[in-house]
């Protein structure tokens, strides 16, 4: 019998998807895909490849497989202009053309943002290769599953072959020790991670979290850590899956969890450790999410916007926090409050969230990535400085080239709300 | 003593405001304006051509009375793009500059389109004249005001000097007899009359509603009224004010209400007669309001949209109209809810209905005139086709210049929106 190396979990689904006994980092392999995602903004662009590679004409049968893909309508939802209001009717006629059924439509029940209907739709289980048309597909590999984006080529060799290439990352250990106290919240963790590591420290790697800090954290807060593994250059993010996710998918109507997990004594390219209890809030400051700051050494600065919404920033967790802080209180900034998915802002209406946020003075939106990404629905003026839930403050993400935007907790954008400045919710009258 | 002609409510409110004994239609007068309104397409414009006038730099004398001055942001609220970002940003400094406190901020507490402010927060009384930088001005008329829209010269004007000339329109009386089926609503009655009038049947006169319709209908209905009689090309409409009206404002906070009434012999140019039994829910087909048809001889469209939203049709009687409809159904389309202001929002949460319309699969927004005006916010596409609660149908209003909106009542709106199909609410199953 050959001696097989100790793998990790994410050699070892890439090994099951390439359908070999072992894989090791810088293996080049071509790997079967579990499911398959794409967006208003990738999808057209994939469907245009898809076709020019397919040759002409719908035939059902070029596609591999449409019970494995899903389309979300969420980057320009509701359409910002007559571009974008084409780009959904692409969509829509693709996914008839092609029977896909999962086409989570705006306006008509449950949609969302994509990474946040992988989870709150249990689109995606442990185990499994899952790729999107979007760079924050890291998100799901919270769940246990293998999860990075990629560009419209490769989606559109997926969605016609339902396979891609490659090449096995090494993996980076980030082992987080005990729990964090209740000021501080899993944005708060990952910023410093990236502040440490660099926004090119993960390049190419996958980034695992493990640890005890990791078995105390709700499967939201993972899904935040994964997220965010994009802003590190990371390949992919990967936390194992335990009893709560298990939990957490099939109360959400998955079954056949089989939750795959990576050798004992798998070895790893760096380990790095974080101990909970020394977590306090942060700030990443414009322009660059490793330029890291705790919240009470941050730059007193006037805010104009407080923004709560996005993948990484509004699950029904993010919401809860925030609306802790906003309970009683009043905004003192524009705050803008977008729940990731219809399923959240149904609850977030249901157990009074939503009254908090209005009474406090905030808007609440419906779910859309538009002003997290600067596209419409809350675009930042110049010179406009806002505090946002979201995962990057690059020059002119959020609107014109001369705002600001410093990324933070919901428990700090929230905070920050009330007085108008960055503030750490423990210094909240 | 001389002998003074019997005049009607308009001309009353025209020549105390022109400090004349009385006014006849064709009169050109000079009125003391009492409140004026810019929103955040207006405005911009309008600022600019006060500084151009008034002299380069702030000068608070300059303006003529900011506590009679409110600002809405309304249009391109969320900011859709740079540009909006940065007209929010001037209407912010031209408030501070000058001193105007009622600046109705997007994402800071309540704000709304601008003509549903006026009623929301009463901020227009019986009796005043009342003019804004947007053509549905019209609609607080319902209130037994004089109000009208301006362009951005003679809105400046005003903001400079409290005053503006006005050619005494001639009056056409609609007086409507009796209650309304349950079944119909306001809207369908404006466009009843608008589909006889035409779309130039009120051009630079006075519409003005009276008899036992009005004194049955509720404020919010008045106000659907008053808001469409742009679309038939009049300088204002009104309905005197009643105990309804007095009412409605002082439960906003309102003191000092004196309503002005026409007097029992006044002359009108026409006087149609409507009755209210003989209503039937109607549709404006494209691209005229006046291209009116009863639903149940409608053709029968395939249809990509409802849209329950706009001064004209999201008011909170509108939402409960439509929650009616909806409640324990699902809609077949994209349909979009956005109450008309955070008041009307907030009450809708608090009262069930942002409840019944997530579970009917509507989607609710904040409230914002994007999709009523094809601005953006859920843009129609090429070839798509939308039922709307809103006061026009032009070519490309809501969008592309090949999509089509008909123009309902909430009722049918809602209705609509639950077949896919545009249909009589009676007509459910």
């Amino acid at each position: 019998m050959k001696d097989i190396a100790a793998v990790n979990v994410t050699e070892k689904i890439l090994a099951r998807a390439s359908g070999r006994e072992s894989v090791s980092p810088g293996d080049v392999i071509f790997a079967d895909v579990d499911k398959a995602m794409v967006h208003d903004v990738s999808g057209p662009g994939v469907m245009k490849v898809f076709e020019r590679i397919s040759g002409q004409g719908v035939d059902t049968k070029k596609l591999w497989d449409p019970s494995k893909v899903w389309i979300a309508e969420d980057h320009f939802v509701p359409s910002a202009d007559k571009i974008s209001a084409g780009n959904i009717i692409k969509l829509q006629d693709f996914a008839r053309n092609y029977g896909i059924r999962r086409h989570f439509k705006y306006g008509m029940g449950q949609y969302g943002i994509c990474h946040t209907l992988s989870h709150e739709e249990a689109l995606v289980l442990p185990g499994e290769v899952y790729v999107g048309g979007d760079s924050h597909t890291n998100t799901t590999g919270a769940l246990g599953a293998f999860a990075c984006g990629l560009g419209h080529t490769d989606m559109a060799y997926v969605l016609l072959y339902g396979k891609i290439w490659f090449k096995v990352p090494e993996t980076v250990l980030l082992r987080l020790n005990g729990a964090l106290p209740p000021h501080v919240m899993a944005k708060d963790y990952i910023l410093r991670i990236i502040g440490d590591m660099g926004t090119d420290g993960g390049a190419y790697r996958t980034m695992q979290f493990a640890g005890t800090g990791i078995t105390e954290m709700s499967v939201e807060g993972r899904l935040t850590l994964a997220n965010m593994t994009t802003e590190a250059g990371a390949k992919n993010g990967i936390i194992e899956a335990d009893k709560k996710t298990a939990g957490y998918l099939s109360s959400r109507g998955a079954t056949g969890i089989k939750p795959v997990i990576g050798d004992d004594d798998a070895e790893y390219s760096e380990v790095f450790e974080y101990e909970g209890s020394e977590m306090e809030p942060l700030v990443a400051k414009p322009y660059s999410p490793e330029n890291v700051s705790i919240v009470r050494e941050a730059p007193s600065v006037e805010l104009d916007k407080a923004y709560i919404g996005s993948c990484t920033g509004a699950k029904m967790e993010d919401l809860e926090a925030a609306a802790r802080i906003l309970k009683g209180r009043k905004v003192r900034i524009r705050t803008e409050v977008l729940p990731a998915a219809i399923s959240i802002y149904r609850k977030a209406v249901e157990r009074g969230l939503v009254g908090i946020f209005l009474d406090a003075g905030a808007t609440v939106g419906p779910p859309t990535c538009g002003a997290c990404c600067g596209a419409h629905m809350g675009v930042l003026g110049k010179g406009e400085v806002c505090i946002s839930t979201t995962n990057r403050n690059f020059p002119g993400r959020m609107g014109d080239i001369e705002s600001q935007t410093y990324l933070a907790s919901p428990l700090v954008a929230a905070a920050s709300a009330v007085t108008g400045k960055i503030t750490d919710p423990r210094d909240l009258n």
